[in-house]
């Protein structure tokens, strides 16, 4: 390119949808519609590249070298071709100015319509077409769009004058409105420009085009965009494109009219499309809500003609883009225009069934229809919500920290959700924050509401991992657990009240809102069929008991990737029996405290293998620090101090407790004594559970004549030789059992920068490797997942140091790297180790498709997200 | 080598000194001596090798083949050449059977005298030698030690019947019992032997020789060797060599001794021989202490020929080896035999003596010279030490946290330090354990002595850190906060009372023991003078006082790598200020605090900058969580509890001080909120920080006339956006402040596993990187140092999973592959990049050496260890 100056502007005809980054979606579609529907379906006009605006911003608002020149010669190659000349006296052309990113923004950019109007071609417009009405209608929008959109005057005032003329013409409808009405509104306009700018609208139609491309640009960088931008994870480095479009009318009395359709029904898929217009209007009457605007069907009988072209047009839009659309369009006296056309966003059971039928009708293959899905919106089908059209006060909103709906009678401590749930009582757990304690708490609620944390707090991971609907972080919640009180905006509820949740949406209600069950439909299925064809990574499901197991198959797992064994202490009759082993100050009261856990995770165990039948569990044995099942040292503390002063007879005791919390606390638990380490320091635990789990397979074995495929998982393992110690321990125990007709398999979680480096000395002690990428992101970033959610984490995102949380979405350079070297020097060692990841990413698209490309053998994540595992998977082969 | 056996033995003369590996250090020792001093100054043998060894380990104890004819053959030759025969019955030849592992390993191992003998060769040789004593000494002391050595006989039960013979002969010494005494004594072993071994004392001399070989094999993996190993990092994968030699005799009368000879004096290094022996005597008298040996000098008198060829031969092996020589010798009837030599193991000031004689000799090169220093001792030399000959009892005995030696009276907190050192006295702050809260006490205490934690406990670290001398972990200490006592082993000790300790010993006493102050000395100095010569690291001291500052150019730091400003704010008189800060609910409220420690914060720079006049100061700005400056969370929970129950009126300044402890409260500090995120969060205290480095650096600027060279260090970047955002931070203070004239440089902390991963973008916005090692290897192993040491990492070592602590010596695999991974990335980007390392592996030889070879431009340790990194670094260049 050298010596040649930069191609900022590009006429539609020149541009096609292969050119969306540079032209921007609204763009791209133009210039594609004019090459699939003919010039004369398209007004025409040209595309200021999404370059033109990066490079705008980048020299501190300054058009960069070439632009003026080319935007003239393209208005100039316009006017050749629609004959008129932009603020002609006598048949004026008029433009419209609009955005146009390469991902829509709806109603986050400025828009200009009508440009090129003045005081004397609005004359000129008014005889060439015979209308004075519409003329200065023209005339009033454009005033007071540019007024708005470029020099900031403010959009109450202008809705006053309307307001002010409507009331003065004693009309209702701006339909309603005389010339004089519009003229006189002209003017109001004007002088609120002059207000507001000190300076007279402009009348040189060139100087109206310049400032409003100037605007689209700065919009860019507007806030409300940038809000978008950040929650939709759209960088700011892409920039808008621009748009001049020759306009049509739509305001051209009733044969005239503007509209949206979709090529099918938007909500629900179904085949006939949908879509709403309004006669005598632009297109801003129909978005603005102004006016009501009607059902496209009804189109069929006012205007026939314009209606079946766009029918026909809709499909062959559709066959074209092999996607549903989302279009805008205009009829100007009869005659349809084509305005923009894109692929519609659409709830996941449209996505489902568009991508079914297109299939059927021979549209798409299944690949291409698989392609059509958004996999992460499919957890909206997956679990119970309130119902669409339900009328309720929200009370408070939080963090959606884990979806689906619940209802029930709020309960304050995990004790009393259980106790309750025992009772036959629905009940949702409310409090401040979660903590290990609690979980037994989470298996007896419906769903759970904390006034702290965000997604990745305790409370969300729990709830996410036992698919219990939680909302988090709803902040106006206080919640004093002494009083067992909720205070909210004036408001007290106390325990037994009802409430009800969404996490999908982050509502609280204290309202009966109805609760829709999930529909997991025939198309459902059917694409999951599909997905299954087609993907290549396995997905399992993390499971810790029966019911999650039974879940897991119902959504189509293949194997469970983890099952936390640490849960199984949690529940709330086994939690003292788990305090006893832990409190043992010696190696022989510690054995008998595992003699009394061993039935109990035997048979668990057992329901497990039962459910799984043939297929693989992979058994993580015991992982987090053994403080996490003991009291809260800020309690005893207080116990302890009242007992002295009080002189209470369990002093002693408590004493003896608190000695033992210190001796077991840990700065950064985190990092300490867990995983691996404890098996180390007290084989005796992992040997009971390794017990457990042969005893339960010999006994399942014997009962359903089919042996468990069992796979047993060392969590923490950053030296070789933790695993070397750990495998002959677990061998040993298994020949002790007289275990050894079963098929049990030896891993590790790898989990800790290090072990990723020395992964293929490690290969040489593993039948495989499942990466545990939580605690690889707490690692390799130095983030604590309970500190920095809720912490620094939202603020960095809103600082735009990060894009999205490392925990829901894998970080690529630095924990991807990791897996990546892991897996390439593991197999390295040992080309038949079979490779998974159970960390949360298992569960999200992206980062499925990265673990696919890494060439791990599956993913495993939480029974809810299996099905969205599978399409991720399949659509992660598509590429 | 296909279809050819394997070479298990080699004869003396055809190893040589390069054949360490495989021959040991004896085994080659001996070959090489053959060669250098000829045959007959040597006696004849084989060398049997490591690999065998660790063949016959492998194989569980078997003797791998060939090797039963390969010593059946050596042993054909050694008796050609010797011209007698292993138990022949009247010139029978005695052979040694000697350990010999490729490290020396000093009576860890088994040896077996006099092997050869039976009933009948003892008479052959009397009569041949004409001296029935010494046939019948001989044969003893091989049943003996052949029993005991081979077999298991107890030693116990040998002294007993040897005392026994003595007493019934009465005499005091072995060489006056006779012969029909040692005759009885063979008999005593003998029945020892049967009673044992249920077996006779074998006759057959190859069946002696197989079990001693045996036997020396199985001692390598004796309990004792096995801890030996693991203390000195000797790896049991190496095996011992076994040495099979001619026996010569230091017990055929006067005109015979066996000694062991320094070719320098092995104490103080000077350049005279030293030595012991013994006459009439074999080597192992000499050793066992038995006898009490004489001065090497009077053999001058006793034996002038055979002390001249020694004083010949030891100079000859000195300047053969290059290095100070260990010897042991046989004079058999005034023939000198040299038995062994090897490096002498010498401390610290003899090794500094030797080295600079050794140039001044022409005995070395320079180079030659530094590589024979162990630069990890020189240690010794920088601190005080309790006088060498000192007798005092040991109170309690713990880790070897921090050297030197300090004494003083004991207080209990920090602030009884403070306040007892401000009032002139010396204090030693005794304490369970130490927490940010006690840093103030360490400023002011002589010493630190504490009941628990390990090398990397809080106290050890901050001890190390500012050079005071500590012992941790003296866990026989029963520290009573309460009542401000000291239990240990029925003493009782209060505040007040003196107490000394040796913390390069871990020895803490009652007794007034003196200190011995530390001498560097100009032959000290001469060596640092060669290093630096030589060395191409730069060296630099982590330094947070003007003191510390000054001690570490005298010990020849090149500028400050490190200074930890919240080390600043630990001062007793500061911390209410920082506190208030922390306290802070407003930016406003925190800004005022700010400005309270601006000024403080200025002065401590103007102070560390004129101390370093125009060497680099590299600042790091805060970086601990802010929670590590509260009140401790227990204890405010336990004083709220009081306050509740006896309804005092600080209730509610409690509760207000315990919610925000709360609020702040992490579950794992180390990732959480701390370094870059805090500065991100709160920009105020990065700005302050920065505004009191500009402000002091114009004020010495002005002061001094230079201005100082400052590197400003951001602390945990994870994301290149973070540093992106900081510089622009420092770089708007600095010329808010009009500091545009200052050298200022901006850099961060390399300390997460990401940012190794990112390295080539943080280096476009980085002059300089410092490796963390202490995070990065906290983070890569998932080892939170606070909990680990004195958690389950002794265990770890004691178990083999680790061979040392990877926070003494980089972690290769792991955290060095980070560390070269971000420095060939980073420089990649930014070929002028500075690197440099501030973690206490800085301080490291082992690590330093490694940091040479991945290219870093200086390492920076505390200021005690800036001589051994500069002699270190020495010696990583000459590889």
């Amino acid at each position: 390119m050298a010596g040649q100056a930069t191609k900022w502007v590009y006429e539609f005809s020149e541009g096609s949808k292969e050119m969306r980054d540079l032209l921007g979606g609204k763009g791209s579609g133009v210039a594609e519609m004019t090459r699939v529907l003919g010039e004369d379906k398209v007004p025409a006009g040209f595309t200021i590249t999404t370059d033109a605006c990066v490079a705008y911003m980048e020299a501190g608002r300054e058009e960069p070298e070439g632009l003026e020149e080319q935007v003239a010669e393209a208005l100039a190659d316009l006017e050749k071709k629609t004959g008129k000349k932009l603020g002609d006296d006598d048949d004026p052309l008029l433009v419209s100015v609009r955005s146009g990113a390469r991902e829509s923004m709806p109603g986050m950019m400025d828009t200009v319509l009508n440009l090129g109007l003045g005081d004397r071609s609005v004359e000129g417009l008014a005889k060439k077409t015979e209308n004075e009405r519409f003329a200065w209608d023209s005339y009033r929008r454009f005033v007071q769009m540019f007024g708005n959109v470029c020099r900031g005057v403010p959009g109450e005032k202008i809705e006053d004058a309307i307001k002010r003329r409507k009331r003065d013409a004693g009309v209702k409808d701006d339909t309603e409105l005389s010339v004089d009405d519009l003229k006189g509104l002209v003017d109001d306009f004007k002088a609120l420009y002059r207000d507001v700018t000190d300076e007279d609208f402009p009348q040189d139609p060139q100087e109206q085009l310049a400032q409003a491309i100037r605007a689209v640009f700065d919009s860019w960088d507007s806030p409300r965009a940038k809000e978008y931008r950040r929650i939709n994870h759209i960088p700011d480095q892409w920039g808008t494109a621009v748009n001049v479009q020759q306009m049509v009318f739509g305001n051209k009395g009733d044969t005239s009219c503007s509209g949206v359709a979709f090529s099918r029904d938007e909500i629900t898929g179904a085949p006939e499309p949908s879509g709403d217009y309004l006669v005598n209007a632009q297109g801003e009457d129909v978005v603005s809500g102004v006016r009501t605007p009607r059902d496209i069907s009804e189109m069929k009988e006012q205007m026939p003609e314009a209606y079946s072209d766009l029918m026909d047009i809709l499909k062959t839009l559709e066959s074209h883009y092999k996607d549903m659309q989302d279009t805008e369009f205009t009829v100007e006296e009869e005659h349809l225009y084509m305005l923009q056309t894109r692929n519609a966003k659409r709830p996941a059971q449209a996505a489902v069934r568009f991508a079914v039928d297109a299939v059927n009708e021979g549209l798409l293959t299944k690949e291409e229809a698989l392609a059509t899905i958004h996999a992460d919106k499919l957890d909206a089908l997956l679990h119970p919500t309130f119902e669409a059209n339900a009328d309720y006060d929200v009370l408070a909103k939080g963090v959606s920290a884990s979806p689906g709906a619940a209802k029930g009678e709020i309960v304050f401590t995990a004790d009393d959700a259980v106790t309750a749930s025992a009772a036959g009582r629905d009940v949702v757990l409310v409090r401040p924050f979660t903590e290990a304690d609690d979980v037994a708490g989470f298996f007896a609620a419906k769903g759970i509401v904390t006034s702290e944390g965000g997604k990745a707090s305790h409370a969300a991971l729990v709830a996410r991992g036992m698919g219990r609907p939680a909302v988090t972080g709803a902040s106006a919640l206080e919640i004093d657990l002494g009083s067992k009180e909720v205070r909210v905006n004036g408001t007290v509820l106390h325990e037994g009240d009802r409430i009800a949740l969404d996490g999908t949406t982050g509502e609280v209600t204290v309202d009966d809102v109805p609760l829709v069950d999930p529909e997991v439909d025939e198309n459902f299925e059917q694409i999951l069929e599909w997905a299954d064809e087609i993907r290549r990574l396995g997905v399992r499901a993390n499971a810790d008991t029966p019911e999650d197991a039974c879940r897991a198959r119902e959504f189509g797992a293949e194997g469970i990737g983890l099952c936390r064994t640490e849960h199984m202490f949690m529940a709330a009759d086994r939690q003292p029996k788990m305090r006893a082993m832990i409190m043992a100050e010696s190696e022989e009261d510690r054995r008998e405290a595992l003699g009394n856990l061993l039935p109990l995770q035997q048979k668990d165990f057992e329901g497990l293998f039962e459910a799984m039948e043939d297929l693989p569990v992979t058994i993580r044995l015991l992982d987090p620090p053994l403080h996490e099942f003991l009291p809260d040292l800020e309690e005893i503390s207080q116990q302890v101090e009242r007992a002295r002063i009080e002189r209470t007879p369990d002093l002693e005791d408590l004493e003896h407790t608190l000695e033992r919390i210190h001796s077991l606390h840990e700065t950064n638990p985190m990092l300490g004594t867990r995983g691996v380490r404890l098996g180390i320091i007290h084989p005796e635990i992992y040997a009971m559970q390794v017990q457990a789990i042969v005893r339960a397979a010999k006994a399942v074995t014997e009962r359903c004549g089919r042996a468990p495929l069992i796979e047993i998982m060392i969590p923490l393992v950053a030296y070789e030789r933790e695993l070397q110690k750990m495998r002959k321990l677990v061998e040993k125990v298994v020949a002790d059992e007289n275990g050894g007709e079963l098929e049990v398999q030896v891993g590790t979680m790898i989990e800790l920068p290090r072990a990723c480096f020395v992964a293929d000395r490690i290969a040489q002690e593993a039948d495989f490797f499942s990466f545990g990428t939580n605690d690889l992101t707490q690692t390799a970033l130095g983030f604590s997942r309970d500190d920095v959610e809720g912490g620094f984490l939202s603020r960095y995102m809103e600082d735009k140091v990060l894009d999205r949380s490392p925990f829901e979405t894998i970080d690529k350079p630095g924990v991807g790297w990791l897996v990546r070297l892991a897996a390439w020097t593991g197999r390295e060692a040992k080309p038949e180790l079979k490779l998974g990841i159970c960390g949360e990413h298992g569960g999200d698209p992206e980062s499925i498709a990265f673990f696919d490309m890494a060439g791990l053998d599956y993913v495993s994540c939480s029974p809810y997200r299996v099905p969205i595992a599978r399409v991720a998977a399949a659509q992660a082969q598509l590429g």
